[in-house]
């Protein structure tokens, strides 16, 4: 059937979320204009918000609004670490680890030639920039364990090189509580390729 | 971690969306900011307007930003048939199934005097002076079959038959392409009560 004008708009533009389709997006529209009328008004305004004031770190390309992140600005962390890491949320998911006290750099993608993303796009000019300060010493490569990630990994390991940094690759294997049976086999691979000496 | 306030606000008002968590908040934030950017601003350019011309249709509840909505203006539904339903997505799926062409009433919820949902907050007054008008000669209740849409039917079906008008329930049983074997008892023994005879 069709809804109204401004309903069917209203659900149109639900379905830029990442993840939602048709029927979601109908859903959420009615329950926002209905009983989360409120949350509805504080969404719109939140994201009108932060889509005027949400800005890349000037250092690491993390999203904050102030000029450099929490992370950039902190007295706290280690900067002769250095960690590459392709998304935002990487950067969460390895706080949230509790593991790592450097700082980040945010690529905001990988290389992708057939979409047109290249070391310009993923800001590797501020990368060097930042390595060519000689305060790094490790720049450790966290991009996802994907083929375009293993490329932008190396791409920036030789970056690095030729800037005289060390360039490390976070270790590929088994998951931690995971049942090797149900691992894959290149997974597998990695894991019996990467074996350490435990003595 | 800790993001920074703005997007903090962002994420946490993406979560007065219906079936998003924490992650799925984190995820559509950043997504929104990098990527998505100008279906954001459509986003909220929407709702807002949403939030201030959508309103209840004056006659059947639908949410519309007419002052009666596209089915209670039309000519060219049958008038005297009026399904009540507890949702606007309730017509949307009553309508997509085509098999209707009366008009409709939505409750926007059922009774539920622990959450203080009485006849009033329904707009049974609404719907009595509809019925009132003398134009409906059956009333369909298609309210969800568990125990409050049921007890909410009963009611709104005794409302009817004060107003002299007939009320009808829609059919509970297997659904169609299911088998039999992974239909609940509950569903097998509405099917039994409502069987048919076919010659």
């Amino acid at each position: 059937m069709k809804h109204s004008p401004k309903l069917t708009r209203l659900i149109d533009s639900l379905r830029a979320l990442p993840g939602v389709g048709p029927k979601t997006a109908q859903r959420m529209a009615f329950y926002l204009l209905q009983d989360g009328r409120s949350g509805a008004a504080a969404l719109a305004a939140a994201l009108t918000d932060a889509l005027e004031t949400v800005v890349r770190c000037g250092r690491c390309r993390m999203l904050t609004e102030d000029e450099h992140c929490a992370i950039c600005s902190s007295a706290e962390r280690d900067v002769t670490l250095l960690c590459v890491v392709e998304s935002p949320s990487d950067v969460v998911a390895i706080e949230q680890s509790g593991s790592f006290r450097g700082r980040y750099f945010v690529l905001m993608g990988h290389l992708s030639p057939l979409d047109r993303i290249g070391p310009d796009e993923l800001g590797v000019r501020e990368l060097m920039a930042i390595l060519a300060e000689g305060v790094v010493r490790e720049l450790i490569l966290a991009t996802n364990p994907t083929v375009e990630g293993e490329a932008t990994a190396h791409f920036l390991s030789e970056v690095a090189s030729g800037l005289g940094v060390r360039a490390s690759r976070i270790a590929h294997g088994v998951p931690m509580g995971g049942e090797l049976e149900y691992v894959d086999g290149g997974t597998l691979a990695h894991a019996l390729s990467g074996r350490r000496a435990l003595s």
